[in-house]
């Protein structure tokens, strides 16, 4: 049985009742995902709308929980939001029109986006199981790739074949499309994976991660194809973003706020004269989004805290030489960070 | 280079300038596809807001065209639209917190979702070519996935295999999450890929497509996987949905509206007593999004013209018994149907 979050959302709200029709949310809420529908939660339960498609399927899925699924009838949602005092909504996840629809016919909305985040952002038992699935699967996956990584493969032949692998062993979907960077590609953070074709000596950069019951994983390795003696510049910078990501893992605690954790990394990396080429931030929030919350950036006032999961990711791009990432999504229990990746080397691996 | 449409999107909406940071819309207007940034479009051209992780890819992608890439500063979407006399956005592409905070500096807006969804449901040659494409390699990705379909595989293993053909012949990413139903499974319309095991004589029907350049194909097959002579109720239904498909193929043409095409499948599916178990739309819209505009349904007063993209996927679910859905995606040309899908034959397949 899928543990929902109605009363924890309804509680963190604090308003009469809260709606969504966002996929996500009603995911979190009910443990449903549908294209179509909507989620009431109010003190008498979760009650989740969605259309003949669903229906059948989402009777099966709730059996046993507090959600009633019922089949959505034309305003349902506006005749019944109206008979409230407050609904709780997510300012960001609605959109202007729905809610200029609703504004016209009464209804008194209360942003709760704060508390939603709130809610989210610290995972529970089942939640930090689900992502530590997603992880393993993807480092199995990443595990069987290596020795089928031949020359001439095509980037988009290489993330084929890992994307098939992890679907193999069980994941349910891509958390993010995957990127496979041969070369000078790598220094493009966001790469698209392409028709080039992998040659020797090439670096190997891949960002990938899988999805089970909807939470994500989220991983990057940065690799050799060969080693053609060129490489010094890269493998210098290589075991700097190393030691970066790995002083983080040992000095992050709980209680210190984004920006701090973000700074372990970029102290390090400005002090070997790789600060301006870290050109993104430390880390984002992974649960049932690839980026949510915390952020983990100069800027993030947030405090870490235990229960959280986000990405140890720093990473240095010399445009047109090459591009290092190296990437573990990560979780704080007993104040301290534990890494979900266990299986996949971060020394500098050479095909 | 990929053809950019700020001008035409201007044009329609008849704003002084147009804003948007809906990713497939920044696609649609630049080609580019960034998960941070947004899009102006004025008199004086184009202009790509992005962060320092998409810039270069942006402005490489951007050359010779009418677009600008640059660099993202706090504030320039607001201090930008706050010049003009009215700005086009679309209220439902666009969060209500968006909209908030561009109200409150002041900013005057106007909802365009009308023009937009009026450019983008008429499809250009280079579209077309695009969905062509995609429906090419869904396909023979389906063709080559026929005989490696064996006993006791699992839903997911049949999914990871067809998506792993999609990839390998050039797919950028997947239309949708895949869709493969064993047995009774086939009734739910949007069954969760499972672990159920194929066995002699289930029924198998797979929902699936993929994407080139951001342009989805959409195609589902039903079939038999192997004759255990219990199928008399379903082959008969098979052949009403076969002929209802095809139906609509020989006689929707431009000018009707999605209601009109909707009843040439729907009428005959009922004549047949089928028309209860014709649980959803005929079909829905396919371009940068898997469903968009126009909608094929009983209410849709929409005219279909040339140009237009849609599935054509009559289905009848018969709960804990069978599904069956045949599904093209379609145009119109030369005011006639056009599938896209030219290799998969539709008659009742045995394996």
């Amino acid at each position: 049985m899928i543990p929902t979050n109605g009363k924890k959302i309804l509680q963190a709200c604090g308003t009469e009742a809260v709606y969504t029709a966002c996929e996500y949310l009603m995911r979190y809420i009910t443990g449903f995902v549908a294209e179509n529908g909507f989620v009431i939660v109010d003190k008498t339960g979760t009650t989740l709308y969605t259309d003949k498609r669903y229906i059948e399927a989402a009777e099966k899925l709730v059996q046993g929980t507090d959600v009633r699924a019922v089949l959505y009838q034309q305003n349902d949602a506006i005749n019944r939001l109206k008979t409230y005092q407050s609904v709780g909504i997510s300012f960001d996840q609605t959109s202007h029109s729905e809610y200029a629809t609703f504004e016209k016919a009464g209804v008194k909305m209360v942003n709760v986006d704060d508390a939603l985040y709130k809610c989210m952002t610290v995972k529970n038992d089942w939640e930090l199981s689900r992502i530590e699935k997603a992880c393993e699967i993807a480092e199995d996956a990443f595990l069987m790739l290596l020795p089928e990584i031949k020359e001439v493969m095509t980037e988009t032949e290489v993330a084929a074949l890992l994307e098939y692998n992890m679907r193999k062993l069980g994941a349910q979907g891509l958390s993010f499309e995957t990127i496979v960077a041969f070369g000078a590609h790598a220094a493009v953070p966001h790469h698209e994976t392409g028709t080039t074709k992998l040659k020797f000596g090439d670096e190997i950069l891949i960002d990938f991660g899988c999805k089970i019951d909807g939470y994500c994983s989220d991983i990057t390795r940065t690799f050799l194809f060969g080693d053609d003696k060129k490489h010094e510049d890269f493998k210098k910078a290589y075991n700097h973003v190393l030691t970066a990501h790995n002083l983080v893992q040992e000095k992050l605690v709980s209680g210190m706020t984004g920006a701090q954790g973000d700074a372990i990394a970029r102290d390090f990396l400005k002090s070997q004269g790789l600060g301006e080429l870290f050109t993104h931030s430390l880390g984002h929030g992974i649960g049932l989004n690839v980026h949510e919350f915390p952020s983990v950036n100069p800027k993030s006032e947030t405090v870490l805290v235990d229960g959280m999961v986000f990405s140890d990711e720093p990473g240095v791009y010399d445009a047109g030489k090459f591009g290092i990432r190296i990437e573990d999504t990560v979780t704080l229990q007993n104040g301290k960070i534990k890494s979900f990746m266990k299986k996949t080397k971060k020394e500098l691996l050479i095909l």
